[in-house]
């Protein structure tokens, strides 16, 4: 291992969780306590902050403010979704980042995202190779969508699984008030991978979990589907339905299709407004009362009801990336692997490869879903109970929380 | 006073709160432990369970699943809306009501509901009274949308308050988190009265409040929300937005109209979908990035995230109905007074005619409205902070809630 002595910087890219705080919060004040990190900066709505030369010293922020990041939602140096070129097709940003990493003798560059950030990763870290800049990059996994390979499951996953699961039991509850029945279906994100819609099965461990989970891992068909919640329905008087925004026919056409409006900067379709689609078919086909919800943004938000275990996880991560760049190591993600045997659950930190993680996507396994195709096996709430367990440390002022403000003080 | 010995009868009316249950065992456990109380009896679904002679016996039922309807959302007892007839109009149902009072030597009767519940229990005192049976009535108010009469404030309406305070504060950080901007419209319930919509508000005492917040209480211009929103997001490049579902145009229209489809027992309309329509508005108009959420069921059960305040004050009134009802009294509600004075708080139960509650509607008070008509002031910050203070004592069992699960013995 060589010693090398400069300045790291930390970024957070795409779409943001409860927990993904945790994770820089790991980074910087890991690297804030070592003596070869000279100066800690924060990378202001990521890679684009690099570009643009917003970074922000983070060494100037109060360190209290800097521990409310642990429960404070969001990214708190603020997100971008850039889709940065390949280096061997166009050189204009590497340059960029060249020049800045060498302006403020940037030797460290953790970023902290999910598929497409390991993905600006990798390139980033490659290019340093080749211009022979030694600078060591370290990928740090964030996703509520839990699809990035070399990983047992990704921080941030299970805090979005515990607001999903413990929504569904409330809903539930609410949804089976009256005596007149009522089928509710509520739409979760994920919209390639079924990770966070299969999640609401864990409210079945209490008897209140979902009669039906629709996954995208499983060819959709509206005949089916109808026939499966109302025979449901017909049988309780009630049903609950979990649908990923990501279900699909057989020929790849998105359910939530007609309602496809917008792409994200990557080109992924925005999807939305299912729930009450399904709802309306629903009603139609039985007469039902009907209520479609959309559990939206507040599932990657909910600070409130985050994991402890994620939580900790989540800093874990932060901190092992530090680690293993003063060791020596670049190109690499942290990932986690996991022990289950004997109903235990022990978690450590691994380093994986970053290009056997950017642009692949762990999709949720077809074993863990039932022979119909409407609802998970025991085999993910064996995988996923363990993420959830723990509660928030969260600090409340006047009843509310108080999340993290920086002073945001930016280099000259 | 005259000591009254007898059975009790404890329902549940109308839409659940994350506190009924406090409520109810309020009542229950105040009725178990009294001499002079010889049987209590949970109505299964309010009303219709006692003219249905569906009776659930609490006595029978765990006293540790009795003690968990403190972390117990929805209507724990089921609930119904039943539009009970004038008694002076159609006897039916009294003379059934009075003969399952009679079958079980019913002499107290408690009802634990908003407006339709405390009118359902003025009619049953009235006619109790007229008819000569000697039963002492009390209401227990609840409701989330906190627009009942007589009374400081309504046990259910902290929590939903606190859920949605906090809720703010959590989208409000995801939705700025990149330097691309967003507009984001969440729709709150209530109705007729703005109560709920204004407690985002609260969020702003941390700085992450809404910018805008529109309640039913001022009439809507669609021109005007226009020009309010696109002004805030073309200065800030930021905008959220907080509608109440019952905002209405000047002619008494409301602006989801063309949503409404469905009417519930009383009525009421359904509302719904209006965020995401004033949503599309917003991006037609300002080519922004937009987004609507609706809060959904999830306001008014979100126990995990309860007001400790709310539901300590729940039980109280639940207890004090039992109280009042021992100590000689008939055709009340329980209300509360409350003592802001010195930036104290301090709150006590007092009983409150139910004529002077039933089928009135409190609205949020015009004075608390500012000037513009698009946001609140501090006299409502000053009422409201109080309620959302304290956390729940929910106990996680497998890091989800265990709700009361009860045995369900009925009588025969």
């Amino acid at each position: 291992m060589s010693t090398l002595k400069g300045a790291c910087i930390i970024g957070q890219s795409g779409g943001p969780s409860s927990v993904i705080n945790c994770s820089a919060y790991g980074v910087i004040k890991t690297a804030l306590e070592d003596p070869n990190i000279t100066k800690v900066y924060g990378a202001y709505h990521g890679i684009k902050g690099v570009l643009g030369g917003q970074l922000m010293i983070m060494d100037e922020e109060d360190p209290a403010e800097l521990e409310r990041m642990l429960y404070t939602p969001s990214s708190a140096l603020g997100s971008c979704r850039y889709k940065i070129a390949d280096p061997d097709d166009d050189e204009t940003d590497y340059k960029r980042i060249l020049e800045v990493f060498q302006q403020y003798n940037v030797r460290y560059f953790f970023y902290n995202g999910g598929n497409d950030s390991m993905d600006t990763c990798e390139k980033i870290s490659r290019y340093m190779a080749k211009v022979g800049y030694e600078c060591r990059v370290i990928g740090v996994p964030k996703t509520i969508d839990n699809d990035l390979m070399g990983t047992d499951h990704c921080p941030g996953f299970g805090s979005a699984a515990k607001y999903i699961a413990t929504t569904f039991m409330e809903v539930l509850r609410d949804a089976h008030v009256y005596d007149t029945g009522m089928i509710c279906v509520v739409e979760c994100m994920g919209r390639n991978a079924g990770w966070l819609t299969a999640a609401s099965a864990l409210a079945g461990l209490h008897h209140e979990g979902p009669d039906l989970i629709y996954l995208p891992e499983s060819d959709f068909e509206m005949d089916k589907f109808v026939a499966d919640v109302s025979g449901r329905f017909s049988k309780t008087g009630d049903c609950i339905v979990a649908v990923s925004e990501g279900i699909h026919y057989a020929d790849g056409t998105f359910v939530a299709d007609a309602k496809t409006s917008e792409n994200d900067g990557f080109g992924h379709a925005q999807l939305g407004g299912l729930a009450s689609m399904l709802a309306s078919i629903l009603k139609e086909k039985t007469g039902a009362k009907v209520r479609g919800i959309e559990l939206s943004l507040l599932q990657r938000c909910a600070a409130h009801l985050a994991s402890g275990t994620d939580i900790q996880e989540a800093f874990q991560a932060g901190k092992a990336a530090v680690e293993a760049a003063l060791a020596g190591h670049t190109g690499k993600m942290v990932g986690f692997e996991c022990d289950r045997s004997n109903g235990g659950y022990v978690c450590n930190t691994k380093l994986v490869d970053l290009n056997k993680v950017a642009n692949f996507e762990k999709k949720y396994p077809k074993m863990w879903i039932n022979a119909e195709g409407n609802h998970v096996t025991q085999g993910f709430i064996d995988y996923c109970l363990p993420l959830i367990q723990g509660e928030t440390g969260m600090v409340k002022v006047n009843g509310l929380p108080r999340f993290a403000q920086f002073r945001r003080e930016f280099v000259k």
